[in-house]
């Protein structure tokens, strides 16, 4: 017997017969002798009906009042819910944010979770009942409504489960797992059975979005696991986990790829302390946020000037351009420039941080195809290189190759191979 | 300078547009140098399309999870508002029902208020601002969400004026006020300048649905002026008040018509202590709800025999017949007979109880039409007889002519007429 926190998105939701589905997966795990809590999302498309509705009165709706009417989805959830639940003869409770005791700081839209009381949620398991809980709301200490942003949801659900102690919190959604790398692209893409926090926290941020970023952050801290698997097929997913030693044999674990990003250079900087400082204060004014960032003495020109290249969203770009080209003269720049004609292919794997081999090998498999790397960046179990677009799938395709992803972790060679 | 509740209702904030009218209206209350409190229903059309969906997962919703479900409809509206008025330049605040403080029993559906304690809306009203509440919900001691059935964000108002120590209740609807009878069936209906909380109760009760009649009571307990307006008119509506001299002076205020109800005789049923008891009792049993009841000795039989004649709304008049129909044995009658093709007109005024001449001339003037009275019932401040369904609309004309309720009181003669 386990104590399971089961969180399942928007689109396993999304219409009265799918409810009833997940509302049967849950029951049926509580029938197999386990203390079962369901977090929900709004069901899919209802948010962002929510969120049209509050823009035909006012471009800029007041945060606080915004959490108040979008956190109707979840609640509208979690209702329906219990009503199917109990439809097929079981008794179940709904609990919206403020009644499961989640209490978050007052940043309206991007609440951060203070802590979570789910006394009235562990009642309901005592007495051997399921419960369902509206993710991706909580309440203030003012008593006002609050929302943790987009895919908030997962978080509530691994506060819960580190709350109540859960054995495992199980991420329900539309995908069978996380794989080596996006199975549209490769199809030799395997699905990991582990990967290790850190590595989920590489991929999320590179663009895999199966989870919220800050709910694999707190499940690292409190060592909870998290089960991410396919809401509509009863196969294993993957066990996201502390890392063990069959994940440090296999130095790379996943190669993503991201297409949604520019890279701008300011040529010729006068090269002063501050300088980086001086250029990313402009563009971070703006609320643009910069991924990679690479400095580098000039080729050309005398000692004192260097070249300084960053990326930003693609979103943000045309801004970017704009807001650095009106300050060139202030910079001591020469001139700037963009090019958003760009992918960024990234290795992770938390075993790679004792092999060095892995960076020349990645780097050596893209020149063998004739792919020229713009830039590098690397992190302790990540390598990124930015490359013409054109080329993004294809360098997916034989890193995955190179590095034999489409086998088991002990299978691939491990490290012989570098 | 006076404090203001305004209860709007869903027809009234049905569109985002509508909803501006509304927001401006309140806001023109406020600069006229007023503190403003705004209580909302959903928008019109919410409620329903949300019982439909919980209709759509099972037949019988849990009556907790369906509080839980519908209470977002005043929850869109509020935020909504607020949103609203924000762009017209006012700072506002939502305030869900236990933010607003309204505590009810657990009586999920239909709770009563037990407390209201507005301390944030007072602390809003103190900086000068307007304060938005949602109507029709509360909380419960358990922390669970309760509605106070169809109609209830009168009863909010209400409540959160008294509460508040408000001057006024504004009641805005889609009706001018409250007439002398329903202006589409007679033509020379008059809106009231004022009406006494007991005449607003029986005409409530009879089917003048503009105000619901928790909330009319909660008025009267606690003398709390209701102004019955309509939203999109400014002139005054009706103010339901205490009692004045001006109302005992004019014995009817006004008439109602109601044919929605059936008549149900068990006939030559055995008189014996208790035979009221037992037949109602099979009614009520069923939830049934009786309204007219009459005993009568029958003319014809030996002296222990009567008939029992009572009312039923229509909606049940097949399944009550049915009921009674099969134990008629038990209860000793000797049959049963029917008529669902009655009319119920009431004749209403708080002078009544000194006026005895009322009943006579209300019986009068419909014979002189040749309208029979199938029967009779009367209250203190009321006079109702069931007539045939056709003759229901001439009723009232001449009813409505006969006591002059097309003038003024004042104008109308009084009592000297009768």
């Amino acid at each position: 017997m386990a104590l399971i926190v089961q969180k399942y998105g928007g689109s396993s939701v999304a219409t009265p017969e799918l409810m009833k589905k997940v509302a049967k997966r849950a029951i049926a795990a509580k029938n197999e002798g386990n203390k079962v809590v369901v977090v929900l999302s709004a069901m899919k498309g209802e948010t962002d009906k929510l969120l049209k509705l509050a823009r035909s009165v006012t471009p800029e709706p007041n945060p606080r009042e915004l959490d108040t009417l979008v956190s109707t989805g979840e609640q509208v959830s979690v209702a329906l819910f219990a009503m199917t639940a109990q439809s097929l003869g079981e008794t179940v409770k709904s609990f919206l944010g403020f009644q499961a005791g989640i209490s978050t700081d007052d940043n309206h839209g991007k609440a951060r979770i203070l802590s979570a009381d789910p006394a009235r949620i562990a009642t309901e398991l005592a007495k051997g009942r399921l419960a369902v809980v509206a993710g991706f709301q909580g309440i203030d200490k003012h008593g006002d409504i609050t929302t943790l942003g987009r895919g908030g949801s997962d978080t509530t659900a691994v506060a819960l489960a580190v709350a109540l102690g859960a054995d495992v919190c199980e991420i329900h959604t539309d995908v069978d797992g996380i794989f080596t790398t996006d199975p549209n692209v490769c199809r030799d893409a395997r699905k990991m059975e582990k990967i290790s926090y850190e590595e989920m926290l590489e991929l999320s941020s590179l663009g895999a979005k199966v989870m919220e970023i800050r709910s694999v952050e707190l499940g690292m801290v409190h060592n909870l696991k998290i089960h991410v698997r396919n809401a509509h097929n009863p196969s294993p997913g993957t066990i996201i986990c502390q890392e063990d030693e069959s994940m440090e044999k296999t130095p790379v674990r996943g190669v993503t790829h991201s297409t949604d990003e520019a890279r701008i250079t300011l040529v010729n900087v006068r090269d002063r302390p501050g300088v980086a400082a001086r250029i990313l204060s402009v563009v971070s004014k703006a609320e643009i946020v910069v991924d990679m960032i690479i400095q580098n003495k000039s080729a050309e020109g005398d000692g004192n000037r260097t070249d300084f290249s960053f990326t930003v969203p693609s979103n943000d770009y045309d801004k970017a351009m704009e807001l650095l080209g009106n300050v060139l003269n202030e910079l001591e720049a020469e001139k700037i420039l963009g090019d958003d004609n760009i992918a960024k292919i990234s290795l992770v794997g938390a075993g790679m941080r004792n092999h060095a081999g892995v960076a020349a090998k990645m780097f050596r498999t893209l020149a063998a195809e004739g792919i020229n790397i713009n830039m590098i960046s690397t992190s302790e179990i990540k390598i990124s290189c930015v490359i013409e677009k054109k080329y993004a799938e294809l360098a997916v395709r034989v890193l995955h190759e190179a590095f034999r992803l489409d086998l088991p972790p002990g299978e691939n060679g491990g490290t012989e191979d570098i």
